[in-house]
């Protein structure tokens, strides 16, 4: 709980602070906000993550001090663990003999810390950060602020997501009276790829279409167009999403060759068409609109069986939505 | 001022209100969301607009009640123009005639009405609009937050552009908490295109390229896409910012043949870099980041010229971020 945190951190002093390996957002933008915070108030704090911070974070204020372990290899009162579902996901041993302060948002907390504060009312754990500022008469400096605003802006998709509620607007704006400037945050994240992003993109965009009835949407990416565009890690971020900015199209299948006969498949649907139940029936597994899984064998074949269950899906949600089902079958 | 406008809502009792044709956004949710404001205080209004209203704005409250007129046919006792910069970007003949109260948030108003409202320090009209509600005492109903955060959504591009403001968010937090569903907007704005909009993506996409110092991209839209992918308008909303997201690029040029050897050209750019000059020495103008014009000629010859001058600009911000220049030479 809050009351518990903020106890802990008035009675310790070194901490460590860790989120899990390729951190998103939310993750090393609340990392480093809490470690802003700490430092304010006298304390002794360090951000260490195992590997490297992806580059739209690297601007961040705080973030050329991250250090990258294996292990835990300094002496802590307490290590707060942010955004993880368990103690494994920071990637870096000796956690589990220490002092965890577990944060999150997620419901489907494993509560594995010494303390936990789970909030899934919040949009991003950096919310409860700001929450945690307030809570224990901390001032939010401008390092504080573009840290967590940059923790809200990519777990809200700029204030897209069905997750943005008025309190999460609120704390924005007070982040933005701290001195963010929100198109500086922006333009980090949205506009910091290599070339090949582009690149990749036209090579995927080649491949769209649309199943008979127009609205399950389907892409491509061969293990060629990755080596051709030279893309890195996350060039791809979003290119799913492109199809579903038509109207008609209710979901999108997005298949990329990672070995022979072997890929890794994104799915992504509107409103209330459920594509993690899909991903559940091939082993995979996600969210009700933003789904993944792992899939061997005929790029045709299993295309096909994919978009079949999808399209399963969309049928079923559009039944949903039009009040014609009001008991789901097992497997929606 | 705003306190005229509140005067002569409580002295009049029948309204119109209007916008620029091909209404965005910011001109359609203000408009809407002023015309229930001045129901919920007992007076009667509506929204009288040239032409047809963007399918993105078709589900806003009252959109379907807007009527379609060339000119003003009914007695008011003042016409609100909303978001135009002069009395003839209506498209309605007989406004000259009328008690005009023009409400807009660009500096440049011509200042053309009885009454002028102008505040350039807001976001949007929407943001006035809000404003104008709390001055007058209204309350904040479901029905005008959304067409109001709307306005805010699309002016502020999803608030990633400079103008937002810590208000502009605040404003935000206030009409989500009146109701309004962030998903919902969002998805009417950006998942609200016909297929075509896709098809069209693919291929002029599939024109991107570089110049030889990797800052400049361009596109191409050729009639012949259009035509085979079935685009209409706004199919290419946003095209020109997908080069973008790379960080060494800087600027994009996008040309769109209209005719033989008839091209309208979109530039794009980045931080400091200023398009707006560079739009008018080709006789158009705009603003800083995003400016336009139309050119005559060989296509590759004029793209080259675009290109080149575009450059000269990004080598011009360059060197001003660098301190290199102080004092801008009369071009830029």
């Amino acid at each position: 709980m809050l009351s518990q945190v903020v106890e802990l951190i008035e009675n310790k002093n070194r901490f460590g602070i860790t989120t899990h390996i390729k951190p998103d957002g939310d993750g090393i933008g609340s990392s480093l906000g809490l470690c802003w915070l700490l430092k304010s108030l006298g304390k002794s704090a360090e951000v260490i993550v195992r590997g490297e911070i992806p580059p739209a974070y690297q601007n961040l204020p705080g973030a050329e001090e991250v250090r990258d372990i294996e292990s835990v290899d300094r002496d802590y009162d307490a290590i707060f663990v942010i955004e993880c579902s368990d103690l494994d996901r920071p990637g870096i041993k000796g956690l589990e003999h220490e002092f965890t302060v577990n944060i999150d948002h997620h419901s489907t907390s494993a509560h594995f810390g010494t303390v936990n504060w789970i909030d899934s009312t919040a949009s991003a754990v950096g919310e409860m950060i700001y929450n945690l500022c307030k809570a224990i008469g901390g001032r939010v400096t401008r390092e504080i602020a573009e840290c967590v605003y940059m923790a809200l802006v990519t777990d809200t998709g700029s204030f897209h997501f069905s997750n943005t509620t008025d309190r999460t607007l609120k704390v924005a704006s007070e982040l933005v009276k701290a001195g963010v400037k929100p198109a500086d945050i922006s333009e980090a994240v949205y506009s910091n790829y290599p070339w090949s992003r582009i690149e990749l993109m036209r090579q995927v965009l080649d491949t769209v279409k649309r199943d008979e009835t127009g609205r399950v949407a389907s892409l491509r990416q061969t293990l060629k167009m990755r080596e051709t565009s030279g893309a890195v890690d996350g060039d791809n971020n979003g290119f799913v999403n492109i199809p579903l900015a038509a109207r008609d199209v209710l979901a999108c299948v997005y298949m990329r060759e990672i070995g022979e006969n072997q890929y890794r498949v994104s799915l992504r649907s509107k409103g209330d068409i459920n594509v993690a139940k899909v991903a559940e029936r091939f082993g995979g597994g996600g969210h009700r609109n933003a789904a993944g899984l792992r899939i061997d064998g005929d790029w045709d074949e299993k295309e096909r069986e994919l978009i079949e269950a999808v399209r399963e899906a969309v049928e079923y949600g559009e039944a949903v939505a039009a009040g014609d089902i009001t008991v789901a079958p097992d497997v929606f």
